[in-house]
């Protein structure tokens, strides 16, 4: 205990350098979405490398893929201790409708204890976190409890296209005992958790056109079928009024929800009147049947993430649009497979569309649902660790968003995983104003060293 | 005749001249719908208050309204003659998606006997027209055969909001015996026409917003009603599957084609398969009972003009989207009254859109539709003229699309309009590539000097 104190000290000690730090990595802009910021994601590859380097990991080195380079980084002296897998990623989503930023999104700033930056809680805080915890222990005692990997990617916005056979390629490198991975919420502000399930997805482009090119509504209007409104048709065709998704075969392979679980959620401290009211939404909504959590941790989606079609911009165009695009994705749940939903979807999509318009279905994304089981021990070493850094019991709770990686680290790997967030739910991963509390951030590194040493100790 | 002969043969000895003085007007980014813009709009009035000047108009001058100017010019030395009062516009539609231009949209170009740039058709070409067919007279006369007066507004293409009020306030400076006015395409290729009628406009903006701001989909799927799914099951209840507008109350005015006209129409040189590959569409689509030309022609629309909301850059960003707007738009035919059409639209909106999400609707324009008497001496007159200036007998066609101030000139000054049209149907009056033939422009300078010389002659 002597030990893990020394640890703690350290950390309280360096608390606003880490910020400082915190800050240079949250300044590069590595949106791996957009081809312009390919610069920006391998600068951040390599400030990656340089951090776990100068944290005290061994054998750092960058590992090309066919898209954005893997950063790896090792420690592994200390035999007959377990080998942790630490999984996070560089690279952020984009930052539009970039105006809606009270700060710009790559000019980190601190306000009310809290960071803003695009990447702050989703993932680059939660990666550093994990950084800091390992100098703290090679600064303090020159070694590490556990062996250690750090296996940190490029390309988790944009669906780890290439991780899937980058991890079945690198399997010796990659073997371990557990993966941990900080890149989901907890649970609320003050109730930190332990996540043991995430949905999957199953994301599409759907393009539509009408005519070779944009036509006058007057002189045409009539004629012809406006691909914008064909799409409108299209999109409502997907879901009933009741909110059920109606591509022929969605639900066949849904486990249902058991009662225990049901009941275990409704214990949860969820206030649902103020949860709409942060999200200032006139009303919630969604499938019948099911309350908030259940429909966002155990029920699948269908949303349209984008549209776009002719003018809008300022003022009226009178124009028939030549073609419309529409960006959908679905959050799946055990045991649904994106294959055989992404078959499905595109089979009823050519069906409901009418031959008045060409339609192309590209695929852009798709990953697997995942749950850990409720009494796998590493999992119990976390909700210790976490109960030491935030000085209360976790829950455990079910997450709506994805993180494909899990699946295939259960599948390539034969190894379970470990869900660590220290984000909120307010920390808008996606949207304008991303951050990440500080004193979330904070304890999360106290966390990470006391859940490197939980694992040292199961054995 | 020897003193049109005169005019003629000024017209073909300065052909090359005028196509090099269109081009200074074209390459005026004149675009009214787009703030930015507003310079170059009111440098374009002032382009053609000189081009008046210099063709030898009097009294030339901007004359203000709360938006854009318009363009005023008159020759009044005819005593006895009618006096013509000639409607045109200088402003132009804007210009994107500029990237499917094949030369840039204000960068003029002639290709095969056609001039490419944004207004070639619509309208500063045909504005063009009449100046030079002014000029012609002046240059070889000294004088005009009628009086004219010369009204050129700058806001057509933003539904000429400001311009009913203005011809209310100046009936005295506008007062005349009939209004020329050039902004329609001719039937077809080779097929001069004068047009009888115009369909009318209701153009609207939706915005409906979801949540405060974009969510992630993963964490917050399921719980919220999507604006841009919603938006999609509001535009899909517009129109039933036949292609007819479901709004309560929309057909309740409108005037059926009598079967003399449908037998009119039957007879004209139109070809559906020709027609549907120029326009490049996999099949045509409207409304079940009614022909193309009946369609585009006779019948009420909606169309869908625009959509925009959420991620719709490279890649995928899995956002629920906190807003989505659409631009909508109404065709109208006679009687359907604008404003009653806007408060029926609006309602129905009102009704269909649930309670999930905040709706706003904004009108951006609206305007009757019109028809003129078919035997109208002023009519028969612009289809003589026509057949002296292309060498063929005239057709008489309706248009589908929009020119407002037709009814405002009916109404206010108790004047009918002759709509003499040079453009063709494949202009792209509103889309990129816009073209005038260079052929019919000229054609369209000497026909508009016979016009001139017709009316004289009915006293």
């Amino acid at each position: 205990m002597m030990a893990m104190d020394q640890i703690v000290d350290y950390i309280n000690l360096h608390r606003d350098r880490y910020v400082e730090e915190l800050k240079q990595y949250l300044s590069i802009p590595s949106i791996s979405a957009l081809p312009q910021h390919a610069d920006d994601v391998r600068r951040a590859a390599e400030w990656t490398a340089t951090a776990i380097t100068e944290a005290g990991l061994e054998n750092v080195r960058l590992l090309e893929t066919p898209g954005n380079p893997v950063v790896y980084g090792e420690w592994l002296h200390a035999p007959g201790k377990p080998t942790i897998l630490y999984y996070g990623h560089y690279d952020v989503q984009p930052v539009d409708p970039v105006n809606l930023w009270t700060s710009p999104p790559f000019e980190p700033t601190v306000r009310d204890g809290e960071i803003f930056a695009r990447g702050a809680a989703d993932d680059k805080g939660q990666v550093f976190m994990h950084i800091k915890a390992v100098e703290a222990f090679m600064k303090q005692q020159g070694r590490l409890p556990v062996n250690i990997k750090f296996f940190i990617e490029g390309e988790e916005e944009v669906g780890s296209m290439n991780l899937d056979a980058f991890v079945r390629s690198h399997q010796e490198l990659l073997a371990s005992d557990v993966v941990v991975i900080s890149d989901s919420p907890m649970f609320d502000r003050g109730v930190p958790s332990i996540c043991y399930g995430l949905r999957g997805l199953a994301y599409f482009q759907i393009d539509l056109r009408g005519t070779k090119s944009d036509l006058h509504s007057g002189s045409f209007g009539g004629a012809v079928a406006n691909p914008a409104f064909v799409l409108a048709n299209v999109l409502a065709a997907m879901k009933d009024r009741s909110g059920r998704i109606k591509i022929p075969g969605f639900y066949d392979d849904v486990r249902e929800l058991t009662e225990e679980e049901r009941a275990e959620w409704r214990k949860l401290p969820f206030n649902e009147t103020r949860y709409r009211k942060e999200l200032g939404a006139p009303k919630l909504f969604g499938e019948s049947g099911y309350t908030t959590l259940e429909r966002v941790w155990g029920r699948p989606t269908f949303e349209v993430n984008g549209l776009l079609s002719g003018f809008t911009g300022e003022g009226a165009k009178t124009v028939i649009p030549a073609v419309a695009m529409a960006k959908v994705s679905m959050r799946l749940v055990p045991a649904q497979d994106p294959d055989k939903i992404a078959a499905q979807f595109e089979a009823y999509l050519k069906k409901v569309c009418p031959k008045t318009v060409e339609v192309k279905v590209t695929r852009m994304q798709g990953g697997k649902a995942w749950m850990a089981e409720f009494d796998n021990k590493f999992v119990r070493a976390a909700g210790r660790a976490i109960e030491k850094g935030f000085g209360k019991t976790p829950v455990f709770n079910r997450e709506g968003g994805s993180i494909p990686v899990v699946s295939t680290f259960q599948e390539a790997l034969g190894v379970p995983s470990v869900l660590f967030g220290v984000g909120l739910p307010d920390e808008n991963a996606h949207a304008p104003d991303e951050k990440l509390d500080l004193g979330n951030f904070h304890n999360g590194i106290i966390a990470s060293a006391y859940l490197y040493d939980e694992i040292a100790g199961l054995t």
